[in-house]
């Protein structure tokens, strides 16, 4: 990613959040995650992440989805002889399409961006609505047209033993 | 607890809620627990809770402090050959003395109600500020002159377990 990229997605997560009347910290805010999976196309397939809080035990983030934007298919196996990451998400402004392993949705309301995508079991939230995950289940989420802002509560976070669908995808970014 | 109690206090909570830009559904507003710890003096040890999930593994819960009204000192011990509950508090509204076991922080902010309170090492939250709390580490909080709307992250929570400084205390509420 470079970095005018980085910043530029830097500055409209914060308006996003300030949307959503999130408070962040200063520190929280000069560590902002842009992830864009190594795909280079960040409006389309990418997310945004504050990490407020990672333990062996428990995780918690705020996130922000530009609109329509994707966060791709993947999946959090069992790592080290732990089950695995089971993650609540909360929509706290916005729309969110959520799609989970299961039965598929007809006439689903998001907008597949690529192939690489294989489950279509459709939850949608809105403020104030939540889903949980368990581990191992495939999923992938996308913001409606205004965007949207998801708080996850969760299990451990250890983003590099995520499994996506599509193979061409980096989970940890660089910054060029 | 008296039934008029118990609807006022919901309705005082619902307030905090809105001013910190909280978002519920229904059937949350409809189930917000209010704990007055069996000391039947609310606005001044008690609290108000939204529990948004709880599982083996993951909890989280939104809660409201009245203006000055205190958490009683507590300490989540290990349960069932765990560890005990892990949590982090995050303002979001408002301002939290918090204090837990450690150094004697002198001429403390808050203001102690009672003498079951033992722990005084001093921790501020302003909005966006948080502080992780490890099993069985004494602690407890009160809001500032305006009230307080707190996010908790934490393991699995088991309010039945919970080892209370003051030995009146019941943390179950029971509404007559």
């Amino acid at each position: 990613m470079k970095k005018e990229t980085y910043a530029a997605a830097v500055k409209k997560t914060l308006e996003f959040f300030a949307k959503a009347n999130i408070v962040l910290t200063k520190e929280e805010q000069n560590n902002i995650e842009i992830a864009d999976f190594g795909l280079n196309n960040l409006d389309i397939e990418g997310l945004q992440i504050v990490t407020y809080i990672n333990t062996d035990r428990v995780c918690s983030k705020e996130m922000v989805l530009f609109p329509n934007q994707t966060c791709p298919e993947h999946k959090h196996p069992p790592i080290n002889n732990t089950l695995g990451k089971e993650e609540t998400f909360r929509c706290r402004y916005g729309k969110v399409y959520l799609y989970v392993d299961g039965e598929k949705t007809e006439n689903i309301k998001g907008l597949c961006p690529n192939s690489f995508y294989t489950v279509f079991n459709e939850i949608i939230l809105n403020p104030g609505e939540q889903y949980t995950i368990y581990p191992n289940t495939l999923h992938w989420f996308q913001a409606g047209d205004e965007g949207a802002v998801v708080s996850e509560f969760s299990t451990s976070s250890n983003d590099e033993s995520d499994i996506f669908t599509n193979p061409n995808i980096k989970r940890i970014p660089t910054i060029e």
